[in-house]
């Protein structure tokens, strides 16, 4: 009997173990410390201390200790906080100039101007948006979160989701709600199509949802998520359990909701968008990550984010600083007609999922992802378990079912990652690179090299200067 | 470079592989043939041939082409023949007679007497059912299938699952609604409250679905389970996955129906039931199945099912003819404080799913369940490999993500059974043998060799006679 079980350890060419079963082959992937960075590698170890492991500890623990609840779903004005006065518009990824911004970000702000009647038209809404009368920021910067251009506009209804029972009971983390496929805003389209779904979702969807969950009581969204993981979900880019989870318990509460017209309604947009649940998963995720903020000499990555242009990382011991670098588009699977010349640079708030252990990190339990991001169920295991490599621990409440209920790997390590040079894996959408024409594909991307060298780079200053 | 990859193949004892990844094992597992029948392992032979394969070829395709749709909820007296008129209760598994059932069952024929008002108390009923006052007979028998005792009773509400689009356009098949867990008439209770929402879903469940479904056109019951295979459901023991993709596609319709307090009665009961698509994949792979009986020549096995004291084989060469065996309890789980002593002998229709290509043989696509039928994800996949030894194909509408999507295996052939020694693998639930008790766990059984061995001898003789 050989402890432990058999594993085929394969160091020559990947080629030679093809078609091996899903886990049983570990391709020996050594590769030079740092990115080949020999100066960060240095740093990188210097920053590996007693000191760095503890403050570690301490943040995975925040992290994965919170446990969200969806406890309502309001206007962003009532409950986002900095943006109740004024005209600001909140955005996917790290902060950017306006004048920098991609298409389907400037389009998605057009959109939210004209959605708060702040502009007549496309003209003066981009006028207002190019001079600053409108401020744009960035969602992160305000506790929300929001997929692909992410923009969130005070009066948008987000999800709220608390660490406590109800509304001002410990922290909270905000999203929008998912509008579903098609011509939306968050691809940046933003014509009279658009603009009349997002003010139905502010004057009939938010407010029935506000009202199911006041009967509901509050729903936990790490236990939603759990059983969503069950059903072939990862938490980012396939929703489809955690949706029908959602709508099938809060149905018979919505069904009673009057008048019946709106009812029927709100359950007929649940029933039409199998990414409803994504927006609460992001917010779940949102709320775990920021327990970790500012936890002085850890070296947990509390946020990924790209804004269509750069990508940017934040850590736990660096507080809200982002370190960015240029992002590329996803490699993955284009919808017929489109192809990667097509596609806009990755794009939006939801790989916080991959932050806390989902979407890439959890794919696992999803097979059926491959056939929306590439690869093969074989890939899907193996990205989970490569993961492992970066994180600092298992999520207790996220056990992945193939993985004989280990948890999906959380917590990503910026030491971790220059050690082995294993990127994080990112599930995405691939949205087209003019606003508005919407989703051209997914698939996956890795994290930029150069995010982490320079997170390494910084702590290691900051260290050395205290 | 290895084609078709790296297999490990293992000719020593079992645990010198254990903890291998799944799939990445074959134990060599050579059985005697026939079970060590010497003569029927000639019998069986002498059945392999070419106008067997032939037949078989016709027999599975007749199968796997069939595309049930849920077209209607009705009465079953409506719609199932042969119980219109009279006192008539169908009930699980092959013909028994009523002084050898089991305590399950004739609590649950007791609880439909008094549902149906033909008794005043349980002793009348009890009276009327010994004496034959009251028919029992197989709903095998009747194109219905219902899980555990399976009882069905004339004002029951059934699924009608069609090969075309209406009632009446193709063939149907049948099967009553699933209850939920708890006290329930499947598992033999039959006190006020069983009897009560036995009336509800007759008055109120039945046709507000029928309703909905009228509204909805017909739903494709395999694209329906596909879904649900993608999403963690086996088809059989684990449901929640159609359960709610049904719901989720219901609930703007039921929410729609009139008086609300009914639409939202209807949404809470589908909200609370876990099960209750899990008859309607019983109906849709009794429609499937019975596309094949009759079939001269065919070694396809057209029907599994238990009534708690005898385990039922159907083949389709030889029709209608049940080759039965005595059954005992599954090998499982316990819910707390009970045991192996208290169980049932294994009881219901449910096997059909099994028969189909579903439940234990598409357990690869079902991780979860083993944390109810026990066993590792392993395990699962391991069961689904073995049960490719013992079918004809591949069932090309249930892609099994978790095995690169290939399709579960389908259609049991008794001579592959005999050859090979392989048992078909059963997920099941587990009854207290006293009635009314209900579930008190669940696991998984194998069919016993001897109905097998039966089958082979008959088709031999019917065979050799022509």
């Amino acid at each position: 009997m050989i402890p432990g079980g058999v594993q085929i350890l394969n160091v020559g060419l990947p080629l030679i173990v093809e078609g091996a079963p899903a886990g049983a082959v570990l391709q020996l992937d050594w590769r030079p410390p740092a990115f080949g960075d020999a100066d960060a590698a240095r740093l990188a170890v210097g920053l590996d201390t007693e000191a760095t492991r503890s403050a570690n500890e301490k943040a995975i623990a925040a992290v994965q200790s919170t446990r969200g609840k969806l406890v309502a779903v309001r206007p962003a004005r009532e409950v986002v906080p900095g943006i109740a006065d004024g005209r600001v518009l909140l955005h996917a990824g790290p902060p950017i100039e306006v004048a920098r911004m991609c298409g389907p970000m400037r389009g998605a702000l057009i959109g939210a101007a004209l959605f708060e009647e702040w502009a007549a038209d496309p003209t003066e809404a981009a006028e207002l948006i190019d001079s600053g009368a409108i401020r744009v920021e960035p969602c992160h910067h305000h506790g929300a979160v929001g997929p692909m251009a992410g923009v969130l506009a005070p009066s948008m209804p987000v999800f709220v989701v608390s660490e406590g029972e109800s509304l001002g009971d410990g922290r909270s983390a905000f999203a929008s709600l998912n509008e579903g496929l098609g011509k939306v805003l968050r691809f940046g389209a933003y014509d009279a199509e658009v603009i009349t779904r997002l003010r139905w979702m502010r004057d009939i969807l938010g407010p029935a949802l506000d009202e199911a969950l006041a009967v509901s009581g509050p729903i936990d969204v790490s236990s939603l998520i759990a059983q969503a993981l069950a059903m072939g979900d990862e938490g980012h880019n396939r929703n489809v359990a955690a949706t029908s989870l959602l709508t099938r318990r809060l149905a018979p509460i919505i069904a009673a909701l009057t008048p019946n017209d709106r009812a029927v309604a709100v359950l007929r947009f649940l029933a039409g968008n199998d990414h409803f649940a994504l927006n609460l998963s992001m917010a779940n995720a949102k709320l775990a990550m920021d327990a970790a903020i500012g936890i002085e000499d850890s070296t947990l990555v509390t946020a990924m984010s790209r804004n269509g242009v750069e990508f940017g990382l934040r850590v736990a011991g660096s507080g809200d600083r982002w370190f960015t670098a240029e992002v590329g588009p996803a490699d993955g699977l284009f919808f017929p007609g489109y192809g990667p010349e097509q596609a806009n640079p990755d794009l939006g708030d939801s790989a916080i999922t991959e932050t806390l252990g989902l979407g890439g990190f959890a794919m696992a339990a999803s097979p059926a992802i491959t056939q929306f991001v590439g690869g093969t169920p074989a890939d899907a295991i193996a990205a989970t378990t490569s993961m492992r490599r970066i994180t600092l621990g298992q999520h207790p409440a996220f056990p992945l079912p193939p993985m004989n209920f280990a948890g999906a790997p959380s917590g990503i390590d910026i030491l971790k990652v220059l050690e082995t040079g294993v990127l994080p894996v990112i599930n995405t959408g691939i949205a087209h690179r003019e606003a508005g024409v919407g989703q051209i594909g997914a698939g996956i991307v890795t994290a930029p090299p150069e995010v982490f060298l320079k997170a390494v780079r910084y702590l290691a200053e900051q260290r050395a200067s205290r």
